[in-house]
């Protein structure tokens, strides 16, 4: 078994009510990298600068991320820089793209063909070129966020055509449909071809729907969220590993991979950066697991 | 088996996206007591003007709730004129107190002494006199409004140290307590004395604290909210009427108490006034009980 990650891989400057961190580890793909690592082998495909720390790449190996996909390229990493006043919205401070405007995702013979794929957060084009170069046996998943939707919706319309899994924020999936109710939103969604749509909401959890249920998660309580960056893509992460082993999107599958998904993502938020999901104990993250369905009536 | 209800009775005039209408049954204590009707034996105390139709009147009876602390006094009843622009949130455009300014409430002799007692939202003062003319034997909750939290705080914080189960909104509990996390806002709520608060959330559903648990629930989906006036005094009333039966607050009781309230918000939402919880049959809301069962992790 094997997920493939593609997505952005950064170095973030992050201000929040709880304090800062200057060019720490992030992006898409490696917050999702770490959170799926828990869980299945995961195989990024990203790429990086020759500024990009040592000590980053030694975090990826240690937890067996493969990096046979990891491009490192002539130039500076992508770097972000944002601020938190309520936790709820970033403000971008600025964006450096560096190194990732040249991206063109070079995958490696082990990635071509693959049990699940990721489509996190990056150009829908690029996830299209991902899509048309993969042969996957299982499950495909895109993530996306407010910046393509408003900018290449027909991009992502098509990438939305071509996956099984869409991972949206509730102001995502409004803006996207246009429409005001999240389940007729999700239901413009499905009705473009993808089997399961999980929109995230953030600190009230996330709701996922098929064409045959809905399901419902609470957000594992965290007491003080330091930073909410790469909640979401940690969470779908999680999501997508724990489907590996999974052909059918079952209620009861989709139940346990959205409370890993939501156990994880709480881990994420409670420190800056990947900080909350590093080495961390398979244990502890089943106990969090346990806790949360004892929380759901 | 008895539940008292005290609050509000008046017509109210709502405009929303999805229509409007005029002088239409309202008040907290209807909303509660038409819930509750379905679940358990039901004492309205509230006062009502010399115009209060007789078909609310009927409507009331038809749900077998007892009408002996209905108090018609000389003078037009309350009236509450609002319109919701985006459902989240009511724009208050009038409010004429009438015979609601100088309402103490009277208790008839069968509701002294009760199993369960929901002081729903009127002036704390007030739940405060009729907690020290009552014996309950089982559960006294309150819920309230951020009008009094803002206004007589004092006096609320006197009528939440002598319940067990308080009922506020999220943003309510926050404004309340000064804390802007929900759950140090509920734990500060409970150091006051109660021994479960819950937290209503609208759309994102609710979540039930205690010193041992915490339990989330959804909110029953529903396609198009009509009218949320309402909810949160029908969601009080199911969730009082099914612990009547259950002196412990067990995780199990209370996991019921929020489905059967989720699913009677819901319903409510869906109409304007109290029309969407009239007349129901209890299979009815017990298949939306399953449904809702079925939808959450």
């Amino acid at each position: 078994m094997s997920l493939v990650v593609v997505g952005s891989i950064g170095l973030d400057t992050i201000s929040t009510p709880s304090g800062s961190v200057v060019d720490a580890v992030g992006g898409s793909a490696v917050y999702a990298s770490v959170s799926a690592s828990y869980f299945t082998s995961v195989n990024l495909i990203g790429v990086v600068g020759i500024d990009y720390p040592d000590s980053a790449i030694d975090l990826l190996r240690r937890h067996g991320i493969n990096l046979e996909g990891l491009e490192i390229a002539e130039g500076k990493t992508f770097r972000w820089k944002g601020e938190y006043h309520d936790l709820n919205k970033a403000e971008t401070l600025s964006t450096e793209l560096n190194v990732f405007a040249d991206f063109i995702p070079k995958l490696p013979q082990n990635c071509i063909s693959c049990h699940s794929l990721l489509l996190a957060n990056i150009h829908p084009s690029l996830q299209l070129r991902v899509l048309e170069e993969t042969r996957v046996y299982h499950h495909v998943a895109c993530d996306t966020m407010n910046f393509w939707i408003n900018g290449c919706p027909d991009d992502l319309a098509q990438v939305i055509g071509r996956v099984h899994i869409v991972f949206m924020n509730e102001d995502e999936v409004k803006a996207f449909t246009g429409k005001h109710n999240i389940f007729s939103a999700a239901q413009s969604v499905l009705d473009m071809g993808p089997t399961l749509i999980v929109v995230k909401r953030g600190e009230y959890g996330s709701v996922a729907l098929t064409r045959d249920y809905i399901l419902f998660a609470p957000a594992y309580p965290v007491r003080e969220v330091k930073d909410p960056t790469g909640a979401g893509d940690t969470f779908a992460g999680a999501f997508m590993a724990w489907l590996e082993g999974h052909a059918e999107l079952s209620r009861e599958v989709v139940s346990q991979a959205l409370r890993y998904a939501s156990v994880m993502a709480a881990l994420n938020v409670s420190d800056f950066s990947v900080m909350g999901i590093l080495d961390l104990q398979r244990e502890s993250i089943e106990n969090h697991k346990e806790r949360l369905c004892r929380m759901t009536i």
